[in-house]
Order: structure tokens, then C-alpha cells, then sequence
């Protein structure tokens, strides 16, 4: 006779009853894998009459929390609703309750993680989370016990799938962001309003989890200097692709001499290499560790089923007690981990690719090497490009840098678009190494 | 005050080395990720007078591998003997000792794992074996937690580092295969005698451990159908690029209605797919899992350091806990897995790349035609390369298959190299979907 171990399930979205689908369909398997039969207590949703896209077991769909938190053979809680304020009131009545949490919500990890974790730890509780960042991709597993021999130098990521599709398009099919939005909101893989994914919100809440856990970084999502990918020109997807590159929207994490360095942007990934290659709405994160080297890490970021099979991974784990093991030792890592000093948006060093919109005129280009030098950023190789409309918009100029630090570019980048002859519109991207 | 474990190192080769670096020179990064002190305590060699490449503490080096076993401070040892008999003989006597295990000899796993695994657990030990298996890349882990959700449906894997080093220089440079050897010898990513990785022995190893982990198969590595790397037509690099694909030695697993196929041999892999993409000396692992779709892996899969980063981390998962759970899971898991059933190799359907060198003269592209036609092989493209050496060794005429099951493909393979018009060489390659 095999044990027992009662789960509940708080919040039947897409992803709660993808985990139910997992614990009621394919019960044999998970009971084999973890040793123990996993069985589905409750579900608890705000409205039981909604019609569910699986069947539930008599007595299992409820409308009251309270039974969850009164029932002692409930040791594990999939805690899946979404948004702040509710879901961390919840988090905290589960935790009082004696009970383990696993969890997806980024959002509310990477605003009230580090207080949440605080709070499970005195209570002797954990909250596991591999489902909170990039969907089926074990990054946290990977990160918190397969690299603890390294120390994480640096990590780029493709963390959010709704932007990847969007540039792949654009990329790959040149065409407009209007339409590409479109077409992802009909395919499901962007919501009705896109802003947050878009505008690197989301990506900045993984990150700043990912940071926390690889650095002992303690950072709120909203400090991480962001830019999303919605106001990226067409023409420089092309101009990138003809030098070698694909523009993607990367969570950049890096320890330098003066400390971590953040930031979530567009930036050149150089084709043929692992970043530069992740298509369509797939994540995908490379680890740099400075024992391992090189860790990459493929797969679909979100959707129901990839996410369901996190969040039962962690029930079996939290159920076989691996995740109480991991949870402390969590703390130690990032209790004790030497002092994070952010580091300066602007000393953060890196090649860079320019384009400005120029008159077509002798001289131009040389003023604007003049001012690049002036700047101390050395220059690897100028396209001047024919534009058919170049009277109106100018004639494109790109320009890829030598190593410089950020900051240069930036006030070398300010100066050249107040030349008269450099119209109103520029782009600067780091490219990655 | 932290806790301490003891740990010993047996065998003091490249990995040993590293993995002593790791302990001794971060040893306080080690104790913050493992919550505890992991102090080396022995590191055993046959010859305590060879120079080391790194300094031990007074004491710890010893010839005497019964210092080990008679130390009650030692908990967990890192086995790094490599060969099979030797290095059986000393693990049996480290679990009997009542001390648990961390290994990277995957020859050893591969030819007696089972065995040893039960010994282990008959007395309450564990073995810990990420290292054994694409050194760096947490595959193990990935499949014995992150994927416990799952099913496994199938797995592709790039296993073997020098074969992938020396397809990637043929493919890419159109370099000749000796020569590429020599060069991977210079480079330290070929042995001497490069038998073991080139043949696909190395990859077959790997592959039994992988299945025996992914689908409870308890397989002899030696009973997987396998082709190496060194019968590979330098022509067929370039014929298969032009039609976008690159050829790779593919370790392949995949269950089908008529039970588990494993095979090793060089196959086609899609240009921009994920494997293709693997370059050098890198592995790589593709895992699809009936929950989780896709999940890809990349990374250093040998090397002192990151094989070494794999022994550390499996170290502090022994010293505190995880691993003893993970290997009692792992029992069941495979214990009462449904019986696999191996499927003849004949009967794994595929496309098929095939090339014949023919004589310029019609009415042979036809017969070729027809026989495929006679053994329900319909053909997805055609194409005829010109050749400047036609006279003597034919024109090499390309064919890429529709689905077809193996043995189809093979005996009519068979029965056009029989025709008087098509020369001896030939290929048959799969392409991997």
C-alpha cells in the first residue's frame, strides 16, 4: 500500500486544470515517480458553477478556501491564482495552515518573494516555484542544485514567449508589429492587452526572481532598467540580420567588477548562436557558471500543459520532501551570499549597434566618427544603406562598435543625433557576446 | 557553527583534480550552497609520488583506499576510477562501508548499473551519477525530478563530444575525416586510439544509462544497434546541406506502439533545429515529454571543470538529503515501470536520406525509382549531383524518403546496389523530424 499525500489546488485557470488533468489522468504514473499517491483534495475556485474544462471527482470543487486549510491531510497546496494582493493573503493563510505552497505566480514572487520566503521559513514551510519562471524549462532546478558547485557569472534569457514570437515574425517575415500583435492575439500567445509582456514587464519579474536566486539578489522587478520590444523599426531586423544578427528581447544578467548588472532590452544575438536561434514563442536561457561554462536551456515558456508539468514536478518533489531540503538550503545560498552592489546601468561595457538616418551629404559620416572617437568608442565596421525614400527619412547609417561602456554610447549616441544632418530617429542595441 | 561532511575523492585523473580545485579552493562558496562544510578528507591514487596538479592538505593523499573505508567521518565518496572491474570492485566496497556514492564512470553504469544499484539500496546507500552522462548538462536531473510529470516520449542526444567535433569540421570546412582526427587529437577532444567515441560506443553507454533513467529499460549498451561517425562519406556533409540538413551522430530513443527503439548512428538533423545547432566538442540533449513538449539541453559534456561541477553539485545533493530520496524514487520509477518491450530496429518508420553513385545513362534514375516504389517507399526530392570523377565513381543521385519503416528502406537499399548500373559506395541515413 503505497502513502498518501492530499494536494489541493487554489485557482482553476489554465494552468490549475492542467495540474488536475495531470493528478486525475495520469495518477498511476505520477503515484510511480514519486513514490506516493498524490491525491486531489480540493479545488478551489471563485465560482462553482463556471463549467470546467475537466471533470472533477464529487466533493473535490469548492468555493471556500477554508476547507483546504482545515483538512490535515492536505500537505501540499498548488496556490495558482494570479494578480498581488489576493494571492499573497492566500499564500500567507496556506503557509499559517501548516501547509507546503507550490507556486507559477512570478509576479507576486518577484514583488513579495523575498518576504514570502521569510515567512514559510519561521513556519518551516516552503514554497517551491520552478513553474513561476519560464513554463516547462527547469532553470530554477537547475540553477539551485545542478550549478551549486558554480558560481553564476552571468545569465541571458528569452523569458518571455510573447515577445520572441512577435520578432521572429518581424525577423523572419519582415512584417509590421500592429499586424505580428495581431496575429498573436488570435493565436493566443498574447493577451488582449499585450503591454506588459511587450514592454519587458514581464521579463524584468523573471528576471528579478532568477537574479535573486543565482545572485542573492535582492531587487525589485520594477528597478531593473527595461525596455520592451515595441518600439523596435522593421528596417533594423533587417540591418542586424545583414551583419550577422537577430534582435531579441534578452534578461541580462551580469556579475562585473563593480558589481551586478541588470537589464532587460532588445539586443543582437549573433545567428547560428543558442539565443539567436530560439523561434516562435519558445524561452530559452543560457548560464554562464564559471566552473560548468556554458549551460543553455530550451523549451516552451508558458501554456498549459509545459507549466502544469512544473507545477506536479514540484508537487512530487514538496510530496517526497526534496523540496524542504532545497528551501533551506536556498536561504543559506542567498543569506550568505557576498553583498550585491548594483551596479551602474551606464558602466555596464559592451559593443553596440548604432543607426542613424542621415542627409545624403559629404561628411556626414565622418563627423559622426568624429564624435564616437571624441567618446573613446572605436569603431568595428559602417553600412551605409541606400534608402528609397531617402530624401524624407534619410539614408540609414549603421554602425557597429568596439567594447565601450554604456554610458558612452549613450552620450556619444545624444550628441550625433543633434547634428543637423541626423534626423530624429536612431536606434542603439547591445549586441551580445 | 556549520555542520561537516567528510568526503573522499578515489582516483586523482583530470576529473579528480577538478573536482579537489572546486572543494579546496571554493570551499566557502560550496558550504553556503550546501549549508554545510564539505571537507576533503582522503584522495586516493595508485602512485602517491606522480605530480599533482594541485597541492593537497597534509594527509590527504594516500595510496590506501582502506583509509577511506575505515574513516567514519567520510560520508559520501567521489568515485572517479575510470575502467569496469577495478573500479566495481571498489564502489561495492565503499557501499559496504556504509558510505554513499558519487560516480562519473558511465562505462561502469553502463555495463553493471543495475546491479550496482541495488547493492546500494539492499543497504540503504545511494549512487548519484549526474557526471556520468554529458558532464555539465543537468540531464540527469532534469529527468529524475524536473520531468517526473512526464512521460517520456522520446530523446535525441548529441552524447559524444569528439564525434560532434569531428562532423562539425567535416561539415563545415569540408575537411577530411583523418585529418580532422589528428587535429581533434592535437586538441586534447580525441584519444589516441579514438575507437570508443567514433564508433558510437561512448554514445551507446550513455544512451543505456539515459534509457534505463527515462524509460526503465534495463539495456546492455552493448545490445543497442550502433554506427559510428567513421564510415561517413566527406560528399554526403555537403549533398545534405545543400538539401538543409547537417549530419550528427544521434543517440535516439523513442517509444512507439510496438515498445522502446534505441539506436546510435549518424542521422540528418533540420538546419535552424535546435541539434543541428550543436557545434564543436559541445553535447546536447532533446527531451520531448507528453506534458511538457519539447525541452532542449546544451552544454560542456567533458572537460575537468564542468564534469567536475556535476561531481560537487551531486555531492553537497548526498551531503544534504536530496540525493537519497531522488535514489528511492528512482527505484520505483523503473521497478514498476510497464514493460518495455524493445522494438526491432527494422521497425523504427522514418525519412531516409539515401545516396547511390550511378552510371550517366538513362533509364537508372527510373529503376531506382521503381524499386523503391516496389517496397512502398514514396520520395520527397530527387537530386542528381554532377560529379567530375563520373567515369569512376559514378554520379552520386540523392534521395530523400517519405516516411518508411526501416527495414523497407534497408532492403531496398539492398536490391538497387544490386543493379549493374549503381556503384558499390552508398548511404543511408535517418532524418530526425
Amino acid at each position: 500500500m503505497m502513502d498518501n499525500t492530499g494536494i489541493a489546488i487554489v485557482g482553476m485557470g489554465t494552468v490549475g486544470s492542467g495540474v488536475a488533468k495531470l493528478l486525475l489522468q495520469h495518477a498511476d504514473r505520477t503515484a510511480r515517480h514519486a513514490g506516493r499517491n498524490l491525491r486531489l483534495a480540493h479545488a478551489v475556485v471563485s465560482d462553482i458553477s463556471k463549467p470546467r474544462e475537466i471533470e472533477l471527482p464529487d466533493g473535490v470543487l469548492t468555493d471556500d478556501l477554508q476547507r483546504v486549510l482545515d483538512d490535515d491531510s492536505v500537505k501540499v497546496v498548488a496556490q495558482l491564482v494570479g494578480g498581488i494582493t489576493n494571492a499573497r493573503s492566500i499564500m500567507i493563510q496556506i503557509l499559517d495552515a501548516g501547509k507546503d505552497i507550490v507556486t507559477a505566480n512570478k509576479a507576486l514572487l518577484a514583488e513579495h518573494g523575498p518576504e514570502l520566503f521569510e515567512h514559510a521559513r519561521k513556519l518551516g514551510r516552503s514554497i517551491a516555484f520552478e513553474a513561476s519562471v519560464c513554463g516547462g524549462i527547469p532553470i530554477i532546478t537547475t540553477m539551485s542544485q545542478s550549478l551549486s558547485a558554480n558560481q553564476i557569472v552571468s545569465l541571458r534569457g528569452i523569458l518571455n514567449g510573447t515577445s520572441n514570437y512577435i520578432v521572429t515574425r518581424m525577423d523572419e517575415e519582415g512584417a509590421e508589429y500592429a499586424s505580428v500583435v495581431a496575429e498573436a492575439q488570435k493565436l493566443g500567445y498574447a493577451e488582449a492587452d499585450p503591454t506588459f509582456d511587450v514592454d519587458g514587464s514581464d521579463a524584468s519579474q523573471k528576471l528579478a526572481i532568477l537574479a535573486h536566486l543565482g545572485f542573492g539578489a535582492k531587487v525589485r522587478w520594477s528597478e531593473i532598467p527595461r525596455r520592451g520590444i515595441d518600439s523596435i523599426n522593421l528596417d533594423d531586423f533587417a540591418f542586424a540580420r545583414q551583419m550577422g544578427y537577430r534582435i531579441k528581447l534578452i534578461a541580462y544578467a551580469a556579475l562585473g567588477p563593480d558589481g551586478l548588472q541588470l537589464s532587460v532590452a532588445p539586443m543582437l544575438a549573433r545567428i547560428g548562436k543558442p539565443l539567436a536561434e530560439v523561434r516562435e514563442n519558445f524561452n530559452a536561457v543560457s548560464i554562464l557558471g564559471d566552473a560548468v561554462g556554458p549551460v543553455f536551456l530550451h523549451g516552451q515558456g508558458a501554456g498549459q500543459m509545459p507549466t502544469a508539468s512544473a507545477v506536479v514536478a514540484d508537487l512530487i518533489d514538496t510530496a517526497v520532501g526534496r523540496t524542504a531540503i532545497t528551501f533551506q538550503t536556498l536561504e543559506l545560498w542567498s543569506k550568505n551570499s557576498p553583498n550585491i552592489k548594483f551596479d551602474q546601468p551606464g558602466n555596464l561595457a559592451g559593443r553596440f549597434y548604432l543607426r542613424f538616418n542621415v542627409d545624403d551629404e559629404p561628411g556626414v559620416l565622418a563627423q559622426i566618427a568624429g564624435i564616437l572617437g571624441e567618446f573613446g568608442i572605436s569603431i568595428a565596421s559602417v553600412f551605409q544603406h541606400a534608402s528609397q525614400a531617402s530624401k524624407q527619412s534619410g539614408v540609414p547609417v549603421v554602425i557597429m562598435t568596439q567594447v565601450a561602456p554604456e554610458s558612452s554610447a549613450r552620450n556619444a549616441v545624444e550628441k550625433i543625433t543633434q547634428m543637423s544632418s541626423v534626423r530624429d530617429s536612431y536606434e542603439r542595441l547591445r549586441i551580445l557576446e
